[in-house]
């Protein structure tokens, strides 16, 4: 116990002497250099005290793990979660520093004062509603400065799931085709009765679904078609709808219909194809290429439409990314604002 | 067209003559005897008139295709997706009548008047929010008459995902631990200092996440092993905690505690292992039996706990059974009602 070094526990931080410098920083890049000693935050020294490598006085007190973990956990909001997210990647054998938002994390054989750091990491409790717009706000933060965004979120167990998260750019590879034909709005869905017509807008674009020599066009599809003039349409009782009409009864039938319609069309019109994710619980499922129905390749993205003051339940986003990388594609989240943007978040292995 | 057979559109049926009797019930088990005729429902009819076996009037008017389906479609709420599925499973080589909750297949080589039906069929758009006790009245007309419940959901491009829906017994195989040892709630989480206890209660029971010699508890089995005086608590003033308070302050922390902690209770009481199922999307992974932390099984079940006037969208419900079949578990929705009751849902590839 006398080779353990003395630090003092002062407002949030943890002083201590010159020694500390060679000891701590120079060996294992724990905190910072400040005046002559070295400054540790509150997760720094819990770790370093569940090692014994340091002692921690208090008042008159010099506190063991248990008093010193229990006093950090009320000084510091969300201490707990940063414990173990500092904890699992310290004893993966990454050098980890305080920053923005949480921590930044050196590169395998980097450190402080050698290397960048290679990311950011924004820690997350499993039961903290996490907003879209505090995400983008880190993954821009992270961008301007060339890092990338690491997410850690930790579960009821203190077992934690890294993802990163990016804004990606969406683009494809199709042609487009030509449209033509009498369609009519039926009860929820729009049929598409002319052969030639129905023919062309499958095999050239993937749009619809043939049944028989029709074919079963959804409601984004429809729309789609319909403001690119390449269908015209009717009610059952054969009344002309027009794209304003048609918009606002699909808004009826399906109330997130405008969020999901301009994802959908930004999505076609950068020259992807667009088909329901119904089966992995998304709005679309994404090809960068169709080159005709019996060529049908793998998709590459789930993509879900939010709205842009969404607030993600980490649960739920666990699930969708989980079920997206089960089924070897990519999870991205759209929403409008000035335009469409698109992020995309993947587990990391660290 | 001179051998097609002739029936008359009367309210939301098709009334047919004697010599459909041996050309569609005898030979392909299509509608019902009715006095010396037959009598089809509007998808039989739709079906018969789409492969040109038959022909409807209507008025003084002999309906192509597309006028029927129109007309059907205003006649019939849901006669879309009706039609979708009956057509789906008709080409699949099913006998299928109209029935209860909206039609009865029989098992492959039986048919009506030999065998009885082995599925009960509810259609569901993936649009229609769908009550837990609608599923639940639908499972319990099914087993009352022995049959299987089939649930059709038809995503917008008409595509039909196939689930069975039961009711399920559980039960699982550990045997009772010794607890002891004293505990502090931090933040949202439980620390149980003692090394003795944590051990046993990680190796016997497979509570908690071992951090170095001391244990991590959720909330959930916190509260399970006060209720069962399997451990004392208090806060990090060190002020006891009983069992109503920790509930309170849970509460507080979860707001689905309450819920949540009577599924886990019943599931850890009838001798089950739970874990939390965050990775996956769901509040519980659930084992059988877990011989210890050395020797962790796949998980057999993924539990997630509704309330009993649960509403759920078909999405969601896709992506969770999806997910689970993804990772080679069985999907299972828990709701207290009189008693904890299981709900389990599972892909069909009829």
């Amino acid at each position: 116990m006398s080779e353990e070094l003395t630090g003092r526990l002062i407002g949030d931080k943890i002083s201590l002497g010159q020694e500390a410098l060679s000891d701590l920083y120079e060996q294992g890049y724990f905190g910072r250099p400040k005046g002559k000693g070295l400054e540790l935050s509150l997760v720094e020294a819990a770790y370093l005290l569940d090692r014994t490598r340091i002692r921690v006085l208090f008042g008159g007190d010099d506190l063991d793990f248990r008093s010193f973990f229990q006093a950090a956990s009320s000084l510091e909001k969300g201490f707990e979660f940063r414990y173990v997210v500092y904890k699992d990647l310290r004893e993966r054998g990454y050098y980890v520093q305080p920053g923005r938002p949480d921590f930044r994390v050196y590169p395998r054989g980097g450190h402080p004062g050698k290397s960048p750091a290679e990311f950011y990491v924004l820690v997350i409790s499993e039961r903290m509603p996490l907003p879209l717009q505090e995400i983008m706000q880190s993954v821009r933060l992270a961008a301007q400065m060339r890092k990338k965004l690491m997410l850690a979120i930790v579960d009821e167990e203190s077992d934690i799931t890294f993802y990163e998260a990016k804004e990606k750019v969406m683009s494809g590879l199709m042609e487009t085709v030509e449209g033509g034909g009498m369609a009519t709005l039926l009860e929820d869905r729009v049929v598409l009765w002319d052969p030639e017509a129905s023919r062309r807008l499958h095999e050239g674009g993937f749009y619809g679904k043939p049944v028989g020599e029709r074919l079963q066009l959804s409601l984004v599809e429809s729309a789609y078609l319909l403001d690119r003039g390449m269908i015209s349409l009717v009610d059952r009782a054969g009344i002309a709808i027009d794209q304003k009409d048609f918009a606002a009864r699909a808004k009826l039938i399906e109330s997130d219909f405008d969020s999901k319609f301009s994802v959908y069309k930004d999505l076609r019109d950068k020259s992807l194809v667009v088909k329901t994710g119904f089966k992995f619980g998304t709005h679309f499922r994404v090809y960068k290429q169709v080159k005709g129905p019996g060529k049908v390749p793998h998709s590459e993205y789930l993509v879900h439409t939010v709205s842009v003051d969404h607030v993600f339940l980490p649960p739920v986003l666990s699930r969708a990314v989980r079920l997206a990388h089960s089924v070897r594609k990519l999870m991205i989240f759209a929403y409008a604002s000035d335009e469409v943007r698109y992020l995309e978040i993947k587990r990391l292995k660290p």
